[in-house]
């Protein structure tokens, strides 16, 4: 809806479909049954879309595709906005410059490909995150703790002020800068305890868990650690679980059958911790 | 030449150019005196090429120019080639994400887009900047000490275990991660001391030193600093001082000009460290 901030459009489509899944739209043509991207896309939203409160399409799946798969990117996205239009779409770019050069991509990401937020890396600093940021509408996940296996490399190093491992610093300077309430952050559901640490600094803020499914995370232990006090205002994504469902011509129907089941367990775990859907 | 790895490439055009300039590609609109870009980048390169080892075009300023933006940077490329196969073309993308994607970002700059080299964010660790390795005739230039003001934000936190900065942190694991020879590093030409401790842990990879003209870095201390024991691997780059070294129709000669005195001032240092071109 018009003049609505990010986090506005994401409460109300959470609440809309009862759901905090996200499906992440990363085509590989490799594990794909159909050839055709945008028709493999176009199917599994339309398959999912009442499901879920977010798609977010990884930029470099496109990108390795040269100009069809950004074209066919394009499609997805228009297509999301007609069938779907309350479903908010979060382009997983994971870009970060200097302030100059941000405020190239913040123009690239919101206004040429129109998503509704985006990722951003934090390790050039503030000023490299402003230019995002200063988009009000739009939200802004800062990479915080990633899921994979290397996230320990840097972002568990112990800074010597305060004992606290860095990505516990990127948490802390999301919420300083967090000026117009559009920042959110990436925590991988596969690490729950470092999940837990962040959601104790950023009580209020949405946080994107990449990593169940494929990447193997715990889910109720995601999904505890991850929600606000109120059981909302996370985002679980599953991409390869439920797009690689099936690869027969079943794919839509599996791939809706397995966000269903993403979505109940999920639901599950906000019942047992007596935070249901209204 | 077939067969022949990044880190010689760099080394036969600088000696064949005698020169550490890098120009970056950067497309400001608001800025070019001419509309297209293809046509402004293509003047630019005819009038320096001789002049430079290496072109940068940074990739936000062409995902920001939507499909036109991505065509002119194919076209540039492709320009290149044609008059300049010897100048190497980095890919200023600043990339990482966990390893399946990173595999696809790759494919992206170094197939889609035929980068000799590539910028590389190593917030997400090792997983993540391994399938660029894995280019092995290709460079990767990780992020290290970025020039941007806010580099301080979280490059400079002070790691428990060393007392050290996390950016040594990054430059000490591109030394581990250097199995094929292409790791290279990006440290602002803004921060000279910080230049001479990461020369110092890896005295032998070649760094892309971006901040010299609009960023302001002091030249003479970024070549003294920045380049290894011989007086090389050391590239310095100046994007909007060259490109829009005039508006007006005298646009390509103002640029060479620019670029000369660039790489002559560059000269004179490395004369000074008794270390001029053969």
């Amino acid at each position: 809806m018009p003049g609505e901030s990010f986090v506005q459009k994401l409460r109300r489509v959470c609440e809309a479909h009862q759901s905090l899944v996200c499906v992440g739209l990363d085509p590989d043509p490799a594990r794909m049954p159909l050839e055709d991207v945008l028709a493999f896309n176009n199917a599994i939203v339309d398959a999912t879309y009442d499901l879920v409160c977010a798609y977010k399409p990884n930029m470099a799946f496109y990108e390795a595709l040269g100009t069809a798969g950004l074209e066919a990117l394009r499609g997805t996205v228009a297509h999301i906005r007609g069938c779907a239009p309350e479903v908010v779409v979060i382009g997983d770019a994971k870009r970060g410059d200097i302030g100059n050069t941000s405020r190239a991509y913040a123009r690239a990401l919101f206004e040429v490909w129109g998503f509704d937020a985006a990722t951003v890396n934090p390790y050039l600093g503030g000023d490299s995150v402003e230019p995002f940021l200063s988009c009000q509408d739009r939200g802004v996940f800062l990479l915080c703790r990633t899921s994979n296996p290397g996230a320990r490399d840097l972002q568990d190093l112990t800074i010597e002020d305060d004992g606290e491992p860095l990505y516990m610093h990127v948490a802390r300077r999301a919420r300083e800068w967090n000026v117009h309430g559009n920042v959110c952050l990436v925590v991988g559901a596969t690490y729950p305890e470092e999940l837990k640490r962040v959601r104790a600094v950023c009580p209020e803020m949405p946080i994107l868990l990449p990593g169940v499914g494929a990447q193997a995370g715990d889910l109720e232990a995601a999904v505890r650690n991850g929600v606000d006090s109120e059981g909302r205002l996370a985002i679980i994504n599953s991409s390869r679980g439920i797009l690689y469902a099936s690869r027969g011509p079943d794919f839509p129907q599996a791939a809706r059958g397995a966000t269903e089941r993403l979505r109940d367990s999920i639901n599950e775990v906000l019942c047992q911790e007596g935070k249901p859907w209204s």
